[in-house]
């Protein structure tokens, strides 16, 4: 028996977890809907374009400045929905929960998930509950699943990129992999960095009379930006070339990766959009998000370009690769 | 703080679990869908009523005679769309792996998911996967979540018996259960007591010209025969009683379940389904499911009755209730 083994790598965004979903998932359930490898299936259900995607939460610490793993669980899902274009009508909430947990917070978090769905005017509508032995996992993991149908003119896909097109992010980056850090590590950096994780659906929702400029939609999360345009370039078959003094960060934020000897490029959010839009009308995009709430911060960062590399432009002109990490050991954080 | 605590029978599909969900779940979530408590939600989509569920899996050993973790999540995630009235049309996967664990043994699991779901001709289209450390969780957790169109005529619910209705069982029971514990506790019974896991949907879909005479479908999984029929009372606010005689189980497995000190109506199935039906279209339903593969064991073992109590007619004619248990230790059966 070959003894090759998991590692931590391989949950984190990178390389080694590319390699894993392709040698492993695509090779044996390979086809034509999950080989996309977008956010979130689409399915034709009757006239319905109908989105369906899951994900597992095992964030640690299961409360964070900013919110808890059962916001997460809910907004993640919801997110993977709201980046495909989908408007979410359900949401299931699956929970392995270890014998001694208790009850006080299983309510908290259960109550963090009801509110949130609320706020997002979406039901859970189905559920599991397990428990597991002492030692036998960590306090609690969720998965959730949703649904959602796909919004008129919605066609975005990882794959539709197009050379010339204009890169978007909705807003400031880093916030919830630093926020992450900074609780489960003690680091005790000041100010207390919150974490972004919110729904993004009214951000995208914002746009929808100019869906069909809107080409691709991605929520930056494990792997942060590098990690999402790397997917983006690849599934689209072009490069990307973003500019380092476009793009929005808290200076505090920056600074504490640099401290953690981290690029604030690579780290995990939970509340913001990547898109990729028809140049000719990236300034409208960029118009209706930054009305938004959490589109304030909202910049055009970057181009599609032909050539099949990502690159940052420097501030001090010079230029270099934004490579998809191997997987670095950044283990639970969502 | 209340230092109230999860044990393990909140997840034993007894009392405990009940309670457990009613005062937690239901209490933060509740809504008309997720209070039906069915095996699946069901929704509107356009003209389709769509099933969806969710369920995740942490049985051990994760490789047991009959099955693997990949074909119980499998099967068991198209059960519960199966015992709807649904025709699967999409899974979704999400593994959590333990930092360590072997790469071939996730191979051995994701190929015996990806056999399955062909020979269920169903796509898994969506997936997610998270890897946690060393000691934060057990070898490999699978949440699989299910899509399904509900069938003309299907309109069946844990809400639905009759005072009158017959209940028949498509096949032997405590299979799943007892070779779960045969093979995790190494109890060496001989001969090697399979697991029945199966998919029910080709067993289903014999009756479909009868569906409108079929008001419940349910599979007894974790709590076995007597959980699922006391939730099926409670919801339909009805009893049930059942013949010890003709319920079908193999001598051995319930020659296994009296050694073990358990009791072979409480314990787990995967590829069953209790069926209450319109009493007078019994015999012909009974007739299609026992020309099924699996459905050849098939028997109709009670009836609906208006007292709201669930109980045994034994062979030797007296009478014994079959409370749900306060929720035994039988932790990761499924």
């Amino acid at each position: 028996m070959n003894q090759e083994r998991i590692t931590l790598s391989h949950g984190s965004g990178g390389k080694l977890m590319a390699d894993l979903i392709g040698n492993v998932f695509l090779n044996c359930f390979g086809n034509k809907i999950l080989n996309r490898l977008d956010d979130a299936a689409k399915l034709q259900i009757g006239r319905a374009q109908v989105a369906f995607t899951t994900d597992s939460y095992t964030v640690k610490p299961l409360f964070f400045p900013g919110g808890d793993i059962g916001k997460l669980a809910i907004c993640g899902t919801l997110n993977d929905l709201a980046v495909m274009g989908a408007q979410p009508i359900a949401i299931s909430a699956s929970f392995i929960i270890e014998d001694g947990f208790l009850i006080d917070n299983l309510k908290r978090i259960v109550n963090s998930m009801a509110r949130t769905a609320k706020e997002c005017r979406v039901d859970i509508v189905t559920g599991d509950t397990k428990v597991v032995g002492k030692g036998e996992c960590d306090g609690i993991f969720i998965t959730t699943s949703g649904i959602g149908v796909v919004q008129k003119d919605m066609n975005v896909s990882a794959n539709n990129a197009k050379t010339g097109d204009s890169v978007i992010i909705s807003g400031e980056l880093a916030e919830h992999g630093t926020s992450i850090l900074n609780a489960r590590e003690n680091l005790g950096l000041k100010p207390d960095i919150k974490s972004d994780v919110t729904s993004v659906y009214p951000l995208i929702k914002s746009c929808l009379s100019l869906a069909k400029y809107i080409h691709v939609m991605r929520d930056p999360t494990r792997g942060g930006l590098v990690a999402v345009l790397n997917e983006i370039a690849k599934q689209s078959k072009v490069g990307i070339k973003i500019r380092e003094e476009n793009i929005p960060v808290k200076k505090e934020v920056k600074a504490a990766c640099e401290i953690l000897g981290l690029d604030y490029l690579n780290m995990a959010n939970e509340g913001r959009v990547v898109f990729i839009v028809d140049s000719r009308m990236a300034g409208k995009i960029l118009a209706k998000l930054q009305k938004n709430g959490s589109g304030k911060k909202a910049r055009i960062i970057g181009r599609v370009i032909k050539e099949q590399e990502v690159a940052l432009e420097t501030k001090l002109g010079t230029s270099r690769l934004l490579p998809l990490l191997e997987g670095e050991a950044l283990p639970r954080i969502c």
